[in-house]
């Protein structure tokens, strides 16, 4: 099986609405930054690295459609707060020049890269996986998430590649549902047998499921290894130390921001209240949160397994 | 305001449908022991006091539709399993008689020891509280959840009626949302501040809401202190520790079970794969966790506060 989340051709971006899965696989044909934007946005393509290279692509779009690349990029980097590979690959664009071909080239070279670090992160963080572990995870970390196998999600393909028996417990995750939605779908896709469980079943799943590890991919690691990700992974992380299960983070190179000493400088999107309610109630809506790097055993990187 | 989750006439028990709340406030009418049992099994009435009052109701529907009540009994008894308090009324009204006038004494008498319960548990657990106190809260637990003005919440309602300033985040808790349906709803018909956040958002609540405190209620609590709750219950506690928010439990007598002698031996009712996932996944559904006593600090009973 080899999912992507989008690709390029002269038509235009191809792009897996990933709000419609996994009821519907419809493919969006993105044609103008605009369009990229808002597939970005809207969440019709999320998870860090994905992000990154559609944005990549969007800018790829802009020389196509004679959009100035300031305001492409500009544009692009009002999306979405959070995720560091979003601004990692418009660095490398903006980096690698103002002519077509030129950022063509860049924007391929950040797909490619990306396929690669998670191949490698595969092949490093499978070590840390033994045969019959019950591994838990929040949101969705796979293929549609990355340009590549995925980042946790891909460590546990990697590791059953090897022949390890390994089941994936994942996390609903509220508000959008990107574990009942995506992991599932996509563990089915796959083969991996997993079991879905709501989120605040964290902590009972860890004494009655026999959770052995937990892995979650990241959006932004400061300096500190305080690791931004999806709402809901500082619980995990939180429950997983109480209960003496190891937590790991798995994500590419583009996802650490050196420039950030430590969570509280990261900037943390907050969403919308319709999200989590259709009532007339006051609301918190964090799409993120920062987890503390004394919860982290261990950051799963394509250049190898960082204690 | 007086919200009553049910009442008895002559024409029935006239129960308040919480699963169609908070858009419609339709009322039920159950003449048959059946309906009864119907009404608590789908959720029309939960929370454990108020399940232990109609159940008792349900018994005086028995003498009135000439069901044999020992079979009125057995239907009753297997409705649901966790609520401690089922148990305790359905064993009260059994000690009462056979006779009509005494199953409807003891009966009536449930409903307003655990009303005069919910007052005195207020009472004692308010002085826990100060003014200003930020307080989290899974599922939901006022005057619907109960004969009376609520365990945790109605403890809350005691604290503000003093005086004291005490605003509310309301865990949504997954999967039937009981506290983004009924909690929200309650809160904002008694002009409590309410902030609804996902199960998931617990943890970084904490750092960033400025979570105090803790309440929740119980279904059943063991003879070590362990207690059955809504799941979700034992991460939030399990999270409230690691930050150092102290965790209480309201409940009355009715729900302590001194026959078991730890969390263990709680049975836990297993709900419906639908109600979590509306795909073909395999999905673990308990509606009910344990909380080890250790992460309780205190025990908000109507004859006082228990460390």
């Amino acid at each position: 099986v080899t999912l992507r989340a989008f690709f390029l051709d002269d038509d235009g971006l191809h792009l897996l609405d990933q709000r419609a899965l996994p009821q519907q696989e419809r493919w969006l044909v993105l044609r103008t930054v605009e369009d990229v934007a808002q597939a970005i946005e809207t969440l019709a393509v999320r998870g860090a690295p994905a992000i990154g290279g559609a944005a990549a692509y969007g800018m790829v779009i802009a020389t196509r459609t004679g959009m100035p690349l300031e305001e492409a990029d500009a544009r692009l980097r009002r999306t979405r707060p959070t995720a560091k590979n979003l601004f990692f690959a418009l660095d490398a664009i903006r980096d690698a020049g103002r002519d077509a071909p030129a950022v063509l080239a860049a924007a391929q070279k950040i797909v490619r890269d990306d396929e690669a670090a998670c191949a490698a992160m595969g092949e490093h963080g499978a070590a840390l996986f033994a045969d019959g572990d019950v591994v838990i995870t929040i949101c969705h970390t796979g293929a549609l998430a990355t340009c590549g196998q995925g980042t946790a999600l891909g460590v546990i393909k990697s590791a059953r590649a090897q022949g390890k028996n390994i089941s994936v417990v994942a996390l609903e995750t509220r508000p959008l549902l990107q574990g009942a939605r995506l992991t599932a779908w996509e563990c089915a896709k796959e083969g991996i047998p997993c079991t879905l469980i709501t989120d605040g079943m964290s902590a009972f799943a860890m004494k009655k499921l026999g959770v052995t590890k937990a892995i979650v991919g990241a959006d932004r690691i400061a300096r500190d290894g305080s690791t931004a990700n999806k709402i809901g992974t500082y619980a995990l992380a939180t429950v997983a130390k109480a209960h003496g299960v190891p937590f790991y983070v798995a994500a590419p190179q583009s996802t650490f921001d050196l420039e950030i000493a430590s969570g509280a400088d990261i900037p943390i999107e907050e969403r919308a209240a319709t999200e989590v309610s259709g009532f007339a109630t006051r609301v918190w809506n964090p799409a993120f949160d920062v987890t503390p790097p004394e919860l982290i055993a261990a950051f799963v990187t394509e250049r190898g397994v960082v204690t």
